[in-house]
């Protein structure tokens, strides 16, 4: 059995991750931390675990060194991995870090968006960026993976084959995302409050969200091009779900076919991948739960423009489950491990 | 294996059954079948199935005689399962009917409330009540499991114990209750159109649903006497969930501890009842997607009443969960197989 | 002109209140004060008031002593009005208090149910309970009226003209009440958080939340005896609206026309009393944004009980709609002056 | 008092109507129809109106000729409107169509994205484009005004003045489109069942929805020359509202100030457009139930973009408020007369 850690379990990520780590064939779960409920039953604080656990929340300040673990999972804000993780640690074992602060090659980028100062950028050579169905062989070999953001994941995914084979002006990519309010945390603030919320649609950080670099740091390498896109992020009234419309000029003439083809042949043979018949557009609701990501897309001839869909459940394969899902890589077992789920519906 | 099939996979309780027994390491789904659907692949009707089964609804009429079949799920409206099952059905194979036709001993009961006759009453005396913690050890013998509607099951668990022990005046109880949307099925009507019932909560069916002579007939077989209740269901801007709150005059004075121990002697050693915490109460939310039912009480002093409250997910243990416990029952598997689904959280 | 200022603009009360005043043919606003957001401009805390009203939070703690000023709403949690109003006061200018520290005519009430201590009982013998329809003619010659709860609106109104004729039996009423979340207030908290209270239902502060004894003490008064009830209430996801389903024992067989004759006694030619159609049961969605109250009830000859159903919007009939009808009692005005709005459907 | 009819009350556009129209101080509602529910009385279709009127909807086969009438409004699906309106009509009183059919001056476009042919081209030449801030001289004089559609209103008022001004590359415009469930209508279907669109996002229509060429034949005539642009629209799980998220390349480099006044130019006296402080973005809340059109951009300096916002309430300022306020041109009316409505908040 393989020895799991979570630090930051009592956030929305993780404890999705310690739902999913609990139903895992091949995990058991020696520790969770909390920084907010240190000392408490995770039951207590909540409550779908009555009977299904009785583990104590620590706090945060383990004593790393005497930990007997194989893979350590840390869901916590930005700027707090890098004050945790050591070179010890990724001698000792895995790590996958949900938060942001290994997802950057260039450093320069994660302090100017996130305006803080890296804490321990040695680190950064050994980072590898847990985008499971690009990266799976890199993966394989690390030490310490950085768990893509959730808009970010269903960016990429939605546009990498596109990107990859050229086909569409990359500056001109336009990312119109929706996301349900369990994206913003568990932390109780106006935007959040449930009659702000509700009956309510906004747009928020309009060109200047944090994920914006990410998306366009993965696409650039995938192009062999450096360029900048357009990242709109908007509060939807559903507590989980993301869906991402993407909009670009084509380079040239394609039908639905040839471009059903390039998508094929990049995720024809990946589980979690699902593109959806002709027509069939992604809604977030056919994923709910799951670990799935659905991708349609339409040509709009008339404007020369491809409009790419695409859904994921935002603590699923937006956070936990791709977490779950490069652990599963890291250890060399099969990827859909643990992650069988069938998206709940209704 | 076991062969199951499902009758009306197509509506919310069909189709989350289908979800649970794809999950069932004992089990392999023969064939299921709409009316509204014959012919069509299930993915296409429920978008969530995508790539994950190529199953496709056949119609309801079925050549029942050559079925190799060692279960059969009925779930559709009252008053046609009654038409398909024949004795010779019960003896070939078990039969787990998710609808009213027979629940009901008293067959005039079933004909007054559901206002029609019924179709086949030869079969009545084969039925066992599936409502599993109380019923087990009938079920289990049984080739005709009625499972129970959804309000019923949280209406007869929360109360239970304390009809059984004689407690409370079954003539003072009262039982008011709230359901997600879900449970009026996937039929299309203005009751359930989203700008309809979104923003809005009202009473229906007040003293008339029929599920309340369903309720006191349950109970007053454990009262060993009979009594009617007063039931009022209502309808609630979710989707999944049921919250009953149930009131009743205490016979003499108890407190806390005293009453949770009458629970605890039915319902310690129950895996799917939860009973919570002293002054932690039931939330739909904590129970989605999970079995489970979350039983908690309040003794009001002032007014020499009890407060019950219960919490299930309607389509899980108000519907296919316990289907399935039922089936598990009747296979002698452990009840929980299949059915370790964490509620999903949030 | 009605000159009117309001302590506390900035919870949802108060903000109501200055909604329904801004369009009321009669009044000007004078002020309006916020603890929260004193030096403010009233639309940077709600946008809905962009371009309509340049006006600034004042902070709390204005020189009341020279205000010029006909009327003084006061939107504060309990214990803080009690601090504020003096006997000059309601000399100089009437005081409509949408908390909680006036409504009881028996303080040791008060002090048990809030845990607190009054903080100027002196007081109490002007004060009258501002429940319109019940008490307009002592409403009209007083200084200082209480505005009642929302719960408590909807429940006494809904019961109380079968307490004042002694039709059912007092000691068997139990009210089951669901309120939408603004009743919770705007303060932030786990509670109020969108993916916790979102698809969920739960009941709080089960024979203990503090509108209990305020129902109490007015239906005593109409019955002319004194008797507790059971009182629940529900948080329900949505933004407003309370819905109450009382029950209670007929003291003698009735029909539903007699029972109406009852209700048309009392509430015939009461403008924000709607008695709806036979078997035509309230919906809070039918009253939103209005100062209308619905009221039906249905009789349970199984059980010999009546069950009557209320609805309000919280905010209006169950706080600032109903103070501004308080208003226009105190100053003469036509009771519907400023309060025409048309419930908003859907 | 201006003689008012409604063709079409029952559907969530033509109530909405009847509701602004009922508190009109210059209005008096002479008639109402309804296809689906002629005979009954409004308030049994909508029970919002329960002692507010006792008006009968009528069937919609009215005979025309003996109507003593000032304006007629009309709500139908189109197709319908085109069928109904006669020469006479236009001579006799003023015609506001909340439909298609006389929206487009290009015969053809309505044609081909109707897939419908056109009933009585003849009157296409009288028809105006009711766009009031945009058109006001041109309606001021007209009998047949073609009152638009909801997402082109929000798109077409988020646009013009960046258009007009030529300061955007047109062919560059991207509108992606958030409409709350009322915008579908009342008419029951799986696709506004509550369970289905509950907790759900996703995009229909893509690239082919009917207001896509509305939106390009009105920014055409305002830029003076043809483009086609891309429109998608998505379902949210909210009942009111449209967010339109807009984006398009500068023509040259401008800064925040430089749009702004932009804007002002075109926008500063106009009532019902509000443009909202800098870093302040529209949120469907703050305009809920009125006929207020809130408007920010952002410029994306890093792809030189310009994202602008626009929401509007989709049943006010989308239909039924622009209705309104066309009749006030018409009429000579102040364009805000019984449009007083402030946004219901929460």
């Amino acid at each position: 059995m393989i020895k799991a850690g979570i630090i930051g379990v009592t956030g929305y990520a993780g404890q999705e991750l310690f739902s999913l780590l609990l139903n895992h064939p091949e995990v058991e779960v020696s520790f969770v931390t909390s920084r907010s409920y240190g000392g408490k039953p995770l039951r207590q604080v909540y409550g779908n675990y009555f009977n299904i656990t009785s583990v104590n929340c620590k706090d945060n300040y383990l004593d790393f060194n005497n930990l007997d673990l194989d893979v350590l999972f840390i869901a916590l804000p930005h700027g707090l991995a890098s004050e945790i993780i050591t070179q010890e640690f990724i001698r000792k074992f895995k790590i996958i870090d949900l938060g942001a602060d290994y997802r950057f090659k260039d450093n320069k980028v994660y302090e100017d968006w996130y305006n803080t100062e890296h804490k321990n950028t040695s680190l950064l050579k050994y980072a590898v960026y847990g985008l499971c169905e690009l990266n799976r062989e890199l993966i394989k070999n690390s030490s310490l993976v950085a768990n893509p953001g959730c808009y970010t994941t269903c960016s990429i995914l939605s546009l990498a084959p596109l990107v990859k084979e050229g086909v569409i002006n990359n500056r001109s990519i336009i990312i119109d995302a929706k996301s349900g309010v369990s994206g913003a945390g568990r932390g109780v603030n106006l935007n959040t409050h449930y009659a702000e919320c509700n009956e309510s649609v906004k747009a928020y950080k309009i060109a200047s969200h944090r994920h914006t670099p990410e998306i366009e740091e993965q696409l650039s390498y995938l192009a062999k091009e450096n360029f900048n896109i357009v990242f709109t992020p908007h509060l939807v009234p559903m507590n989980r779900g993301i869906l991402v419309t993407a909009y670009a000029e084509l380079n040239k003439e394609l039908d639905y076919d040839e471009v059903k083809s390039i998508y094929e042949k990049y995720y024809k043979y990946e589980h979690f991948i699902r593109l959806l018949p002709k027509e069939v557009f992604p809604n977030t609701k056919w994923v709910k739960g799951s670990n799935y990501i659905d991708i349609n897309f339409k040509i709009d001839k008339r404007t020369n423009r491809i409009i790419v869909i695409g859904a994921i459940d935002n603590l699923v394969k937006g956070a936990a489950g791709q977490a779950v899902q490069n652990m599963n890589i890291l250890f060399n077992l099969k990827e859909t491990t643990g992650l069988k789920r069938i998206p709940l519906f209704p």
